[in-house]
């Protein structure tokens, strides 16, 4: 008996359902713009928050009575998690996973040990994909929670724990690979300081650059097919962290010669702790050419810390997939739930009322958004804006046959006097309303 | 009789000086670490904050009495400013001063009155400069103020925009180089958008990039000798501003090949308004070497909007400088005031308060920070922090003898368990306070 | 031929109307919950932020091109504005406006010419009402924009300020009488203060105490029988104002005895730079007795200050309207647009956009918040919450039976071991979806 | 050998001391404004962050070794703590220590266990208080680490949660006594909710406010003589708190009549979360004539969560200063340093090099407010200020003898146009300097 027996598989049951567990807008196989709901969300939900996060707080003990997470033997309790993770998975219904690798197996009291632990789980995880189907979207090492990563890890100021990284690294990297992963994520938790008064920035972010490149070559060694993806988040528990957002991410990449191996994971909360919209975050990587995946959570706009919540605006949902539609949908990516349940819900049943509605705003977020891209005002809009940039004096000045002297000559021969035109704002946002509450 | 007529010109005291005006701890001929006080801090007074800006805010009018504000003959009213602008400068004894083109000239109705009144004006202000012995830190031209570029100036959906922008960078840039400015600005005051719906990122961003290649040709046609500068800032009044900060504006110069053209020109409030510290935009612009100059103000940590207040924390200066001299000090750039007086100071003196305040909290902290230097311990401590990099595996992983896999063996076969060595956070702050408060 | 002569008085013509200007959720007379959605909205446009404000920010000039606000005689602008105004407002459909003295009729030189100016307006707007039907939600007075409020109006340090201000509001209160206003506001738009080192926050919280207390005495003399309404706003243009939120302003009216004789008028904007979110201070203005009106409007959650824009999202706004609605709806308040367009949409057609949208935001949020009550699973959620404290021993507890002593004592006796019940706040969330996606 | 064996005890040896672990400023015998410094700082050491927390946070696992925090038996650990802590405490050389119940003695598993633990371990105290000479600022109980107040204490949804709370304050309440604490703080750490979705805003409140008047009464009945403090915070770990700052829990107590019983033990980090500055939330407090105690730290300006770092800006601290000598220092209050040094700084020695910086800033803070005092331009200027007030007019206003009829009459009368007087904020900032940088 599991402790989700009491749950049935979630199924869809449309808008009226008064069913509490179960599905009102997702319908997996439906069909929206030429694929189905399943294939354009690519869901996944995670091992960390869900399994692994006892619901404690900084003030706080944990509320939540995992049987997995009650003191016992740790590889006992590795497997005990697997069982009721992909117990969890195949109930919910979602198609993908993600782990980072201390998630499934235990860290071990050096790297033998830890080699020897996630070898064993991988093993399991690998008898669970084939019994359940699930996919793993993603696969990572988590280079932050132990306390030899407290000031970093690449970018620690001690090469040993480069190394110990590296190790960590590669174990997850080989791990997805042969777990068939889409993607392998890597997520600076600590690569930034607390204090810049100990803080060598060039330095750090020299060692940073030399780990990527390492892990780029890697990727191509052992020939992972997937997609490399770097995580930003702009602080906390570090005061400053170098993959702060989209842009910052961008300009590391560059320097290093990276920017077209390696794309972003981007976190709706991260994004708003870094001072931006989600939507801003998904619109830059797109018109950068790095975006990835997506870590579907939403912050509280009053709490300045990673709040993870389960996201449940349809309204912020709808321009985000708008946009990612727009760009051609996911390729390797996908939406997984970087997200936890309050610690104040504490029963087995809260944790599939997160996931369950989290699911159903993605769904009619697709929904909407398909609709607006049927008929797509906006674009029609935008093409209209931009209409002078598409005719001869626009095309002529970025192809580059103006210096600012002939352009500047040309200005005042031709005495412009461009007026302002109205970029009809409240308009655009009444037309999304139209497609969002039809 | 001139407008500041019944103010003595600013004279060194000491600290122990109490005449109301005068300055207590800048000591212009100071000699600190082999140069004196004005050649370390290259003041700058601005026209901007302290002659156009007439006391209003967007609740209230003008609460100033400035006479060449009053309604009149515009040329006259030009004149009339530029008289008193000097004045102050020279009472304020200062080197340098900084302009925007319609700080200096009248718009006009066109780009034909617009060139006539600025070339008017730069022969008054060449002749000013001469009589006077000031000199130009950087020149800029107003991209934002007028209608015409409400939706952005070089990434304005209209070419006939870009077009105007191109007329005044080049007017502005030549007076620059005709005054013998030191640095030429430039902000992309809405250069970004309000709301993505109406927004291409990627064409802007593009016309963007086109613009600064122009501009940067421009600059080596005309031999203009001094440094390009963009300054960076997150928003306001856009709801997004393209130049973000240092790390974002390096993505975009990487992109365009400009990376060794343009620096930056960093702003104490745009650097908290983007979620950073000021000491971080300036160790980060250093670390990527792209470190120009500063807009030396503040902000009102409670308060989200620009409030460009003269800078006055002794504690936050010191770190800005340590770095600024651990890193050779300021080439061309310098701090200029891009500050303004509170709407309720509302009195000439008021004008000189807060210049004077700023500049003695300047000068004091090149004094401390020159102290730290002379007995290094935070250099002394980063060297030691860091030592595994500079010995023989931190080199050989650095210098690319590595591969994650190699590495990874290494770890595992030396069974490496690195301790986590304490940053010492706290010691590294009171040791800053002993030089501070000695 | 009026300036809105091209735009057709607004109808409402069902969700799939293809019309650009129309209603497509507001339906003034339909019936909700046993009232007309006219008669639970109470909707009201402003004076102040669509016929007053040109469109200038703090960096550039007014975008807008009102015929009434070019140079010209003052008294026949005031004029022409109402006539522009009341146009509007027909069109548009809104049963009421709202304005400040200084939005209707020119300052005038001093109190005299002032009086004289508001009393013609007065006349004006009198007739305007007779003729068009519209009704006055609320008036108040502009003591903030003239440079003499600089420091404040009833905090000043000035008495004769405090005292221009009592005139102000007393011509105000009076016209506001005389138009049949459901409400009069109190702004402090600069009760606060800039910084703490030249201001005495007992002094003037003691001014501002007995302000308030004779504007309630005059209240009753003149026999107004509307409600007397403070704006909380946290800040901005003030680093910090005393009416920072519903909780302060409790706490003021509380130490003046004025909790019974004055409510809130709570802005979205206002709440959010306050750090609280717009349903927040809605529930605790409810919970402490003094919601009185909403000015319906949004920020930027990305900017610190008050974007003031068009409200339009129905998931806010539908938790706010069942909170209103389950408090028994406005008596006297009502939903004033303190909306501004964005500065870029300069058109005629941009203002009527941005009231249309909010609007039917507004119609759909009251439609979803009504059957949220119909089937009230929040409140039973809710009742069963706390069921424990409408047992006995809850009640015992709160109703004075027990001291810190017995209560302990029978706690440790009865050896209470409360276990924590899940808070479901998940399950509650997509609970909400429900109602706003059937 | 204790764990602090190797650390000499700090003596104050001048600002030129080389010695790493020394008071450089902190003077305890000297006397300043006729108080010694010890008196007027009454230094406070607190168990919860320098004893119990184990250098975690939410992304990693604790980096410190302190023993008395490894497995074993808890009141084993529970004496080796208190032995560890006590020998700190001593050779920092404070005065004062504060607790939490939970902080010195284990929790057992039910209240009985509770009881006596906490019974067994205040024995330990008074030994070790009567051994020592250390003194208790003040006592309080953990209501929010258990899983049982998850949902709150007071404002629980279940009263056997009260209850269970005022078992734990009863019983530390009592020991607060017995071991002559000065003060009882209060603080609210889940008293807030995580959503309004299932939070009944009034009964909380009303549940907050018997416990309190529970508490009021049981200190008079046990002949407590300290003072009652609330702690206000605005949010973490909750979405929202109800003792949000001084403003609203000053309404909260007018509301239960409490205003004469209760003060406020205000926190620097929990000011600027709540979006004030420290020295508004003092002098707010003093102003409303609730101002108790501080839990002195501070915040980061870029992080939105609570980092309790140590103190070290002078220049903010000599204006709380100022404010608290301003209002006659301290009477039952102290400074208590609510900090933790960073989870960086693992070792013993940074424990006391944070406590030292801080004293040493406070030291500093408190020498240049006394300097500030001794020629008080500060209050001259705002004697000067606000010197209408004093004057016939302004005494008569305040006094009652007006209504807003006869003071509008007498304006329009007297035709007064005040003019707007500078507020010289720049000239004040600069002179707060000159005292800070003598």
């Amino acid at each position: 008996m599991t402790y989700f027996h009491h749950i049935s598989p979630i199924r869809f049951e449309g808008a009226d359902s008064q069913t509490p567990l179960a599905f009102r807008h997702y319908d997996a196989k439906r069909v929206v713009l030429g694929k189905s709901m399943a294939e354009h969300l690519r869901l996944a939900a995670c091992y960390w928050h869900s399994f692994v996060w006892p619901g404690a707080d900084m003030f706080g003990a944990g509320t939540f009575e995992r049987p997995w997470q009650q003191s016992g033997d740790p590889m006992a309790q590795a497997r005990a998690k697997a069982d009721a993770a992909f117990d969890f998975f195949v109930r919910l219904g979602v198609p993908f996973y993600t782990f980072h690798d201390t998630d499934v197996a235990p860290e071990g009291a050096n790297l033998a040990e830890y080699s020897s632990h996630v070898g064993a789980m991988v093993d399991v995880l690998e008898a669970k994909q084939a019994e359940t189907g699930m996919k793993l979207l993603w696969g990572t090492a988590n280079l932050f929670s132990h306390p030899r990563y407290a000031a970093g890890a690449a970018s620690s100021p001690q090469p040993e724990v480069f190394a110990y990284a590296a190790a960590q690294v590669r174990q997850a990297m080989n791990a997805t690979k042969r777990l068939g992963g889409a993607n392998y994520v890597l997520w600076g938790g600590r690569e930034g300081y607390d204090t810049l008064l100990n803080t060598d920035l060039r330095r750090e972010r020299t060692q940073l650059g030399r780990f990527f490149q390492m892990v780029v070559e890697h990727k191509h060694r052992i020939g992972f097919a997937g997609t490399l993806l770097i995580e930003p988040k702009p602080q906390e528990p570090t005061k400053h962290q170098y993959d702060y957002d989209s842009a910052t991410v961008y300009g590391f990449l560059k320097d290093f010669g990276l920017e077209n191996e390696v794309k972003v994971n981007l976190e709706a909360n991260h994004a708003t702790l870094a001072g931006h919209s989600f939507q801003h975050e998904v619109a830059t990587a797109i018109s950068l050419g790095i975006f990835g995946s997506i870590d579907a959570n939403r912050g509280d706009p009053q709490n300045g810390w990673d709040t993870d919540q389960f996201p449940n605006s349809v309204e912020e949902l709808t321009l985000v997939m708008y946009d990612i539609l727009k760009a051609g949908g996911f390729t390797t990516g996908g939406f997984n739930f970087d997200t936890k349940v309050r610690r104040q819900s504490n029963t087995a049943a809260d944790l599939f009322h997160g996931h369950i509605g989290a699911i159903d705003a993605l769904a009619l977020a697709l929904d909407r958004a398909a609709e607006m891209i049927k008929h797509d005002a906006l674009a029609a809009f935008k093409a209209d804006r931009y209409i002078g940039w598409e005719a001869d004096f626009g095309r002529r000045i970025l192809g580059g046959e103006y210096t600012l002297d002939t352009l500047a000559d040309e200005a005042i021969r031709g005495d412009l006097r461009p007026n302002h035109v109205s970029g009809q704002q409240e308009w655009l946002e009444n037309l999304v309303n139209r497609y969002i509450y039809r």
